[in-house]
């Protein structure tokens, strides 16, 4: 089992870096004052494709022999990876083949056809999704792309903490959302090496709190009925997340709902971007007052994406 | 009649840069291929109180005396300016005096208020308001800070096209909003002194033109009865702003409502970040394309603000 090291999180920096923004870090007096610390927000939500999961595509893509690259790249994931991953095989030159259920929202699929993503339609079954891409697989000779296991997408998703500690300066203590891990994980091969005195801590939504429970459990516990606004939170680590995690965090702590909605709306309005919920649940923990030692320390929030559907806002 | 110089737009800098956020100029490839020219958006939206009102205010109470600064500064404004004044005021240590009349909505009431500034409520016409603002003027002994005809303001705001220019390299073109024409005329002392060959167009509001119609009659025409969508850009130009902008600008263009609104989703769906209808109106001249000669070039966009009602799209 691969564990990608500090210097494959800086070769992926240097192979995205023509591709990927240097996301902004941003500050808001307002939100340093209800939260008594000091905070420092990397904005992965004005990443391309609007969410960290391009820094891991795009250097998945780019690794890739142009012998591997030329048979193109396939994932089953109808997120922000599945779009990320799309718009990393149009900038290669490839083409990327996307497993989607019948049932996935149009949004969804014009988002990855409008990167030129190939769309393959499944049931919306375990069993018909890994059937169908058993299928393209063997059809196109394509390289699997998994979302999170894969040390490839989590060396490049630790360049984002590589930045936030270049733009930011030393920190404290560091917040990223934890879902299957990728970003986690990425963020902790990174500090430990870095900044070993920055503690880090994930934060789950308190319905889909798998991550937690594992890491209490000492195992990887499956994401069972989870039940939150988070939809980018709802999958399970794998192994290799879950052994990098439990290597270095210093905490798994839960932010409610309420309160992620809450700290998203804050978001929005004081610091004019826009976050998605699962974005939010770093500052939500904060609001509930889940993390003991955060008055006057300094901190970075990873904000991992922006995508959500402005239909509710905008009536044409 | 004193028209700043670009040696007062250094001084601003100089003077806001501990207070202001030096704010990200983003680029989006979405919004490239849409105009077909090269977009550099220096985001105002995420200057403290959300607008580049900030620069301005900040600059004019950072200029004074600490003997005048002592006896407070007055507006009667009820947008971003005020806001704006009243949390410069509040760094320096004295008392911002708003003047809004009773019929100013009570989100804009609160808003300064939570940046310490004192409110005068007056009858919602022009009469009563100078009567309330001289009698406080006289009580006080207050510095008056006029929203845009004041060199101290147009100073403050030239300094977002300081830092665009240092932050996104030589630019053909620069698109800003034009309502009292503070913004524009400080972006063109600017752009006029450092970067000659930059061209600088204004866009308006379709319902709003008055600066475009005061161009074409060679002086200053009355806002009235403006019809639009963008709060912000209501005003009339001044004596000052009108002297600046006849000899430096090359054109006022406008954008319709519907270009406008067009514009806005498109910025915050496709980069993420939260801008207010009148901050869209440079973006929704291009997509009418109301200006000639940008396929391939290099354009700034200052987006003025953020500041809009998040009402309709959070519940609670």
């Amino acid at each position: 089992m691969e564990i990608p090291t500090l210097e494959q999180v800086r070769a992926a920096a240097a192979r995205i870096a023509p591709h990927a923004h240097r996301t902004p870090v941003l500050t808001c007096r307002a939100l340093d004052k209800i939260t008594g610390a000091r905070l420092h927000f990397k904005c992965e939500n004005l990443q391309k494709v609007g969410a960290f999961k391009f820094r891991g595509a795009c250097n998945a893509v780019l690794s890739l022999s142009d012998e591997r690259a030329a048979r193109g790249v396939l994932t089953h994931s109808s997120g922000n990876h599945a779009q990320a991953l799309a718009l990393a095989a149009r900038i290669r030159g490839v083409t990327a083949t996307i497993v989607m259920p019948t049932t996935a929202p149009a949004v969804k699929v014009s988002a990855v056809e409008g990167y030129g993503g190939r769309i393959l339609r499944c049931a919306p079954t375990q069993a018909d999704r890994e059937r169908v891409a058993r299928q393209a697989l063997e059809e196109t000779g394509a390289e699997l792309v998994h979302p999170y296991d894969d040390p490839r997408i989590i060396a490049g998703q630790g360049t984002a903490a590589l930045e936030l500690l270049e733009q930011a300066g030393e920190l404290d203590l560091v917040l990223a959302p934890v879902g299957g891990g990728g970003l986690m994980s990425g963020t902790l091969v990174t500090l430990s090496a870095l900044s070993p005195a920055t503690r880090v801590v994930g934060v789950e939504p308190a319905g889909a709190d798998d991550a937690r429970r594992s890491l209490r459990e000492g195992r990887v516990l499956p994401s069972d009925d989870p039940r939150t606004v988070c939809d980018g939170l709802l999958t399970s680590l794998s192994e290799r997340t879950f052994a990098i995690i439990r290597r270095h965090i210093e905490a798994i702590v839960t932010s409610s709902d309420e309160a992620t909605l809450r700290a998203m709306r804050l978001i929005w309005e004081r610091m004019k971007i826009i976050v998605e919920p699962s974005a939010a649940v770093t500052l939500g923990a904060l609001l509930e007052d889940r993390i003991p030692g955060v008055r006057g320390k300094r901190l970075g929030l990873i904000l991992s994406g922006g995508n959500v559907s402005l239909d509710r806002f905008f009536s044409f």
